[in-house]
């Protein structure tokens, strides 16, 4: 479960798919954060980036640079590469990114990091529906309250999250949170689970949305 | 050759593939802007999608929302969708973005437009080599020159652009472009020809990065 590479400088992270998203957390120097909110989920950075993140508002598949992946019949195929340079045509490794394992399983990846000056989590009562346009980079319910966490210049922070911590009863959320119990068996999809965001309802256990018929083709010939 | 649906309020614009870079400019109301320059380019835009964009210095594939496309096989095949919420896993949109043909055909596709409050297109002295790390939303070399073409608030557009401008030499270009002249028989992909961006050189003809031999059986299973 090793951290392979961070490069603070390029602002790349390579690490093998069990690496959970605290080890990630405790890894990163001041000021960079990986595409995922700092709230621990079943199966690791690996089964993060096979659903296709968690709570995010923007193009999470920009976000994974290369994956080397085990397809189904055993093969070890890399696709993208270290650098966000490296996409440039010809691209397996955003059709794996919420592929839900039909592609294979991911045995390393490559994140792109991103810088921010400042950072809150905020926690209160409300609905992504209420959520303005211009949204947080991670909104997302859990146990009926509105979760937010934002990183950037400092007035950026306060200006999309400040509203909510305005509410009676909303807070700001310290250190890395544990949604793991919440989810015994792992995390699927489904309605009426303890959490949803902009694209799924979550739900303990592995069920996956069905698989259209041409994707199972496509995992079939790789 | 038709728009098939202009949707302002959801900021889409679903085309067919043979429709102009020049025909999707003079179709949209002001201020909102599709994810290419205002610069004509042999092919329209379901050349431009199979090349994976031209001149932008972010994540392209994230402005593709759905496609449409005939297989090699024949199979006329749907992927995502006409809003932003669509893509939900399973992408085959963005496999097809930037695959120079070898999945197939664009019949239909979905932009993801863009607002912006004010633009400007600055072309002067200078190579892609020397542009800073927050660059302006397109960035490319054409014919010696650097051209650079940003949309946003008016002082972001300033920011972003004032440098150049402020070189001897340096002209803000009014409308649109036209560098259909200087890739006879289409825009392939090789060294030493009359533009380049981030990604690739571009050269007349019609000459494509070689295709690895996992997306070739990929493109053959659909």
């Amino acid at each position: 479960m090793p951290i392979l590479d961070l490069s603070p400088g390029d602002q790349t992270l390579t690490l093998t798919g069990d690496v959970t998203l605290a080890e990630v957390y405790a890894a990163l120097p001041p000021g960079l954060y990986p595409p995922f909110a700092p709230v621990e989920l079943p199966g690791g950075v690996g089964g993060l980036v096979s659903r296709g993140g968690f709570g995010q508002t923007f193009f999470f598949g920009a976000e994974v640079l290369g994956v080397a992946l085990r397809t189904r019949s055993g093969r070890v195929v890399r696709a993208g590469g270290r650098t966000v340079k490296n996409v440039q045509g010809y691209d397996l490794t955003r059709p794996f990114v919420g592929s839900f394992g039909a592609l294979g399983e991911a045995l390393e990846l490559t994140l792109r990091l991103r810088p921010g000056l400042s950072a809150r989590h905020v926690a209160g009562p409300g609905t992504l529906a209420q959520l303005p346009a211009h949204a947080p980079r991670f909104a997302w319910e859990q146990e009926g309250e509105l979760h937010l966490w934002h990183f950037g210049h400092a007035r950026e922070v306060e200006a999309l999250t400040g509203e909510l911590l305005a509410r009676p009863g909303a807070r700001i959320v310290e250190g890395l949170g544990d949604l793991s119990p919440l989810f015994p068996g792992g995390l699927g999809v489904g309605e009426d689970g303890p959490a949803r965001d902009r694209r799924f309802g979550w739900v303990p256990g592995g069920a996956t949305p069905p698989v259209p018929a041409l994707f199972e083709r496509l995992a079939a010939s790789l």
